[in-house]
């Protein structure tokens, strides 16, 4: 066990954005609300799932929606409590933790605010690893657990709890909710023992987050680009620095879902660079050359100050660097690639670790600039 | 207190299907629905609201969405029996008498089939006094009672209850998880003591549907056209006997919509007369002359069976007639007209009461007829 204090949680912010591959939400209205209830009670215990008891009820606190909506529509607050007080009283039991669905700028940092107010512990572990814009994309899911009951609760008052029949239909039925409810709103799903927990989610992914955050705002301290220190600590590859020449993107179905296109910082550079999006960063392609796919992490840093961008702020002119990172094992089994690969997602490619595409692509360009006969 | 029996169900079925002025959804499934429950279980008491104790609780239930999509998709009737124990679950309490909500085709019967399973009264009342498509168009919301919690299922074992900030919203949630529980669901709100339903409910309406019900049945037995009885016993108006022209309709946000287009049946009769509906028949006009609006009762009748005919059973070349009735009160109240007028459903006309606009409309006939100078 360690406390989360104020810096730990910009440490989280910064870190939980980068691996929430450009989706999570904007961190900045998390960040708020976690920075305003420690001040208010404290700082938040975080602690390993095997550090419960196993029978201790752990409830995942999250906001489903568009995060571009997010940055207009500031949640109350109360509807974060709400969703976690309406599981208690359909379980029956006090929550003795929370913890984070995924790892990403919002939702990692909201289930800080929740656990300060009510003086409970965060659970180290999150149940994506990463930032996935579905509901069912969840190694709950994976691990064959069920999501209900749901519970959902909007700034406006409204609350709702459901028993969907599979994560399918909880995606479904939430995702309509969400739209009615102005696109964004606090939801529930997972409450789960701390043995099943500790058996199914990824674990120490808010420890690493914050230690990825660190890294970063110490690289920034120092003027200098976190790129190196991030490849090493998390075993990525820099598929590209370029700027963006082109981004569209539009409220799709509740989801923020657009395309990004690349021209090469190096001058003489010729390179079709586009990355798409639904929330989060999902494919990046070189012309019909496949850099990375989902469920591997893509992550955008803004070249100039090393902050990891969210899909919702890429703009016109921007100068970044795309990096990737590999999943982890849990998305690489043929049931994550099922869930959560490019083809769910409506691109006809196969899934195949960043890893093996790079290696790939670095002799594609390596055999270019050595043999002119090749291409 | 009276026992409803499958003689009784048939009547209800057909008295109901008027009232119902086109929507309320097909009665053939809610027939078979009852008629099978009180084959098994036996008839089903109904009782006046004031035969309750004031504190007992009474459950509407009901079906919600598009009457055209009900006919495709058969309830498996485990979600009425749920949606009842949902909410005694929620309230703390059992139910003493279940009520439909409106009196229309399938939800007038939908009641007796879960009332018979469980061994309970139904309530001689329901919250319309006709149907309406839209779950605020109750006299439960005219006097201000709150609509929470709201419980829903469906077929497929999807189980929501929500408790809405009002209802407006209470409709607007229930309406999209409608759509995406396949266009139709079970669904009750309104759970309110016997008190509040006798002060708030309008009375003996399922009475008064077996009662319609009887005098149809009973003229069809004898070849009679029934619409003089019902015009006497309802203080209604012939509108119009004609021909159906044209019919179209389409699915629109959980809804049928559309609208039917008729010729006189009298030769030489030069007429353009419009039926507007969704779900169920809100304005009758010929050429821009308005003969009836909603909140009043629109009701249209095969002119060779005598039999009420739902809005989804239109059909080219039907020869009907056209009747209305004088809403109840309630809705002819400044609150009423706002809730369930015209405007509210996008016609640009003023309510104005059946009686009045008949009144005009035969004078401007007449005058026409006497002297050709006024048109």
């Amino acid at each position: 066990m360690k406390n989360i204090d104020q810096q730990a949680i910009e440490n989280i912010a910064v870190g939980a954005t980068l691996l929430g591959t450009g989706g999570g939400g904007d961190p900045y209205i998390g960040k708020l609300m976690a920075l305003q209830a420690i001040d208010k009670y404290g700082p938040v215990p975080l602690v390993a799932p095997e550090e419960l008891s196993p029978d201790d009820l752990v409830v995942p606190i999250s906001m489903i929606g568009a995060p571009t909506v997010l940055l207009e529509k500031i949640p109350s607050g109360r509807e974060m409590v709400k969703i976690l007080e309406m599981m208690e009283t359909y379980t029956g039991k006090r929550a003795a933790a929370v913890m984070p669905i995924e790892i990403g700028g919002v939702n990692s940092l909201i289930p800080f605010a929740v656990a300060a107010e009510k003086g409970l512990p965060v659970v180290d572990a999150d149940a994506m690893g990463r930032a996935f814009p579905e509901a069912q994309m969840v190694t709950f899911y994976l691990d064959g657990l069920a999501p209900e009951p749901v519970t959902m609760a909007d700034e406006k008052g409204n609350t709702v709890l459901f028993n969907p029949v599979d994560a399918v239909w909880s995606e479904r039925l939430a995702r309509s909710l969400t739209i009615q409810m102005g696109a964004s709103a606090a939801m529930s799903d997972y409450a789960l023992t701390a043995e099943q927990v500790k058996r199914s989610a990824i674990p120490y992914t808010l420890s690493l987050a914050e230690d990825v955050g660190r890294t970063i705002l110490a690289a920034q301290s120092k003027s200098r680009s976190p790129v190196p220190a991030l490849l090493k600590k998390l075993n990525g590859h820099l598929l590209f620095s370029g700027k963006i020449v082109d981004v569209t993107r539009r409220l799709d179905g509740g989801f923020t879902k657009g395309e990004a296109r690349f021209a090469a910082l190096a001058p003489g550079e010729a390179k079709d660079v586009r990355l798409y999006f639904q929330n989060e960063y999902l494919l990046v392609q070189d012309g019909s050359h496949v850099l990375a796919s989902t469920p591997d992490l893509i992550v955008v840093l803004d070249n100039d100050t090393g902050t990891p961008m969210t899909s919702d702020r890429l703009k016109y002119g921007m100068r970044v660097d795309i990096l990737a990172f590999p999943a982890h094992p849990k998305w690489r089994t043929a049931k994550g690639i099922e869930v959560a690969g490019p083809k769910y997602f409506g691109y006809d490619i196969d899934y195949r670790p960043v890893e093996e595409r790079m290696a790939e692509y670095k002799n594609m360009h390596h055999d270019k600039q050595g043999d002119g006969n090749i291409g």
